[in-house]
């Protein structure tokens, strides 16, 4: 006994023409899983007469893509179209119409989330959107459901693929930015337009669903403050691994009292860490809560193929509900919870700094970081010629006086240059 | 606006006093986050006088079980008493009842699953498991919601906590089993009887409903062959290592064109494997499918707190669907999919054996192999005085013909001791 589902999909990129290949392709196995049935009845293109990497029937393909969300033989949308517009507003009206809704947008979601949600909840229909973050780990449902009963603490992810594929070709290779940027735009881990990755927007609009997601509290993209991985330099690389640590960029997103706060920016982690041995372009989440200590989600943090499959099990879960017939409750609700500006957060800090390897240097620059308010941790000098290296890490203080006391240390005349500064995943933070 | 649900609790044990102490003292944030008030009203218990470490009111504690999922004012039953009976009549009971219920019982749904879940089918109301594998990992719903459009082709679990705690010790401090089992239940890692533990048969339980749930095909408890890790010797370890492998006992579910297996026994696992690296009592699920490639889901796979928040988890998702009022469709369907005897499995071989060491050994015990149609990848003889200790790894091979020659070499005279025998983690199987 099968029941078919109509979907109209927004969008035939990558992974809207996977997906496409994969309903058709597996509606056999789907339908012996799980009893399902899908018929793929109108897709939403910007140009219907481009070539596809799949065959539909004739008159699916169509350039009116408010028509998806409105063919009464649609019974679920999924929106692999991208972007804020049209997306956002073909969403609310397809969910106003009561159907479920399946969405890979984070940017939009980052975005104009409550109010999605919030349209989804009032038409007691689904909007799941699983493949956001994390392309085919599944990390949006434990996160909302499974672990719906812990009180996280923290998740700090590497959600972008690009930029840990750089990363980790710095870190293997001892090759500079720029080259292991240009290798990765030649094996297609970073597109030609390098900057919604490098610059950690990416990331950060995934952080900020994340942080939403685990503390109940709406974090939006213009809540997170990011910074990308341009200025990480192979010399802080190798200077990381002397002291026991890889660079990553890392989304962070924690709760303390205070309330909560996402960030994403470059960090030295701790070579033990779980997520300094995430490699290449894989993708991880790692979730630590009261109860459950800490757990680590790994896989494939995009492509066309994991990300469909991430899709596919929203549609499939879609489907369930809506066969029940019922008025869904949203999975989630938001509070007013706080988010505390990035600013007041404790923080610890690599610094390398070029100086004149002379006496007294090291007293002043000391001496900076005092009046701010932040103590040394470690130092290291290295001598290069008539100038030294000199690495400072700091002991946790609040990302404000660490900003103070680099501000200060460009007034010492010795100091020529704040070469890199780079936070740390430390064990005061 | 919060609606109350009624909880009757079966079992009060570790995780369900833990359950019963999270939903008294969280319970406003649970109610923030998901808008769900919850109310245990009756806990069956074995001895209702006993002093327990929470505060229930009067009358709450019973001993007559069958009262708790009978009991009106029950809305939602969680059975963490484990076993096989009286759990699996009562929830039969509860949900013909149409009561959802939420299980952590490996044992009893390894044994049971397809008439529990019939059973809920037919009420339209969610049975529901995720603590029955990896405690506070999520693994249940990804594998059977997230990953429902995924053709998943091999799970590989570390499931057991007490063993891989053992096998850690072994491997950290060259300790013999014997000695590892001792410090692990002085620690309570083990329990005062380990044998569920350490002979596989606890992980045999929980591979049956991975593999069930990955492959949509049903495998029962006793469809799973199991070994556990009692012969275990320092000596394989230390040799292991020196291969570039760790042994750890593995629950390993794959799925060919001729069926479905599901076995656990110790395996060498490649130290560049993300298995290899999770150590101590952690629990890791390892999933292979054509489209996610690899996924890695790691955390704690027991205690009472990881595996109440498991349980939370399904609570609040059972209340949500019951509050909806509707009808609920049963997450998975099971085929008819075959069952391929592990005989019938290829396997490669790690051996073991305490030999003569004089010329001509190695070519008889060559030929045994030869004649198995077993092929050998690998050789390393070590002496020791007269007798020496010859190491062999085998190509991949059916299981029944590495059984055997190895079978047929405990015939060879120069041959003392088959003194270890393990499978192998290798690159054809």
């Amino acid at each position: 006994m099968e029941q078919t589902i109509g979907i109209g999909l927004l969008g035939a990129g990558t992974v809207g023409g996977t997906l496409v290949r994969r309903l058709v392709g597996e509606s056999s196995s789907i339908a012996a899983k799980t009893g399902l049935a899908f018929d793929v009845r109108r897709i939403g293109v910007r140009d219907a007469t481009r070539p596809r990497d799949f065959e539909v029937g004739a008159g699916i393909l169509t350039e009116d893509t408010q028509s998806v969300v409105t063919d009464p033989s649609v019974d679920i949308v999924v929106e692999v179209m991208g972007g804020l517009d049209p997306a956002g507003d073909l969403i609310l009206t397809a969910l106003r119409a009561g159907k479920p809704v399946i969405s890979a947008n984070k940017e939009l979601i980052a975005a104009r989330g409550p109010e999605l949600i919030s349209a989804a909840a009032e038409a007691g229909v689904p909007f799941l959107f699983e493949a956001a973050v994390g392309g085919g780990i599944p990390i949006i449902r434990p996160l909302s459901e499974t672990l719906a009963g812990e009180s996280i603490d923290r998740v700090l992810g590497i959600v972008n693929g690009t930029t840990n594929y750089i990363l980790s070709q710095m870190d293997d290779e001892g090759a500079g930015y720029a080259d292991a940027l240009a290798e990765a735009q030649r094996l297609g881990f970073a597109e030609p337009d390098p900057t919604a990755d490098v610059s950690g927007a990416d990331a950060a609009a995934k952080a900020a669903i994340l942080a939403s997601l685990a503390f109940g509290t709406w974090v939006g993209s213009d809540d997170v403050y990011y910074e990308g991985i341009t200025s990480i330099d192979a010399d802080d690389i190798a200077f990381a691994a002397g002291f026991g640590y890889r660079i990553k960029l890392v989304a962070v997103c924690d709760r303390t009292d205070a309330g909560v706060n996402a960030r994403v920016h470059p960090m030295l982690v701790p070579e033990d860490h779980p997520l300094a041995g995430i490699r290449g372009a894989t993708n991880a989440v790692f979730i630590e809560g009261p109860a459950i200590d800490s757990l680590l989600f790994s896989g494939p943090g995009a492509g066309g193929d994991p990300t469909a499959t991430a899709v596919l099990g929203d549609v499939i879960d879609a489907a369930r509900e809506t066969l029940a017939g019922a008025q869904v409750a949203p999975r989630i609700r938001f509070g007013n919870g706080h988010i505390v500006p990035f600013e007041e957060i404790p923080t610890e800090w690599y610094v390398r700094l070029v100086v004149d390897d002379q006496p007294g240097v090291l007293a002043s620059i000391a001496s900076e970081f005092g009046k701010a308010g932040v103590s040394i941790r470690q130092v290291w000098q290295e001598d290069v010629d008539d100038r030294a290296s000199l690495i400072i890490v700091t002991h946790g203080s609040l990302e404000s006086e660490q900003r103070t006391a680099i501000d200060s240390l460009k007034g010492i005349p010795e100091v020529h240059d704040v070469a890199s500064v780079i936070r740390v995943l430390g064990p005061e933070t």
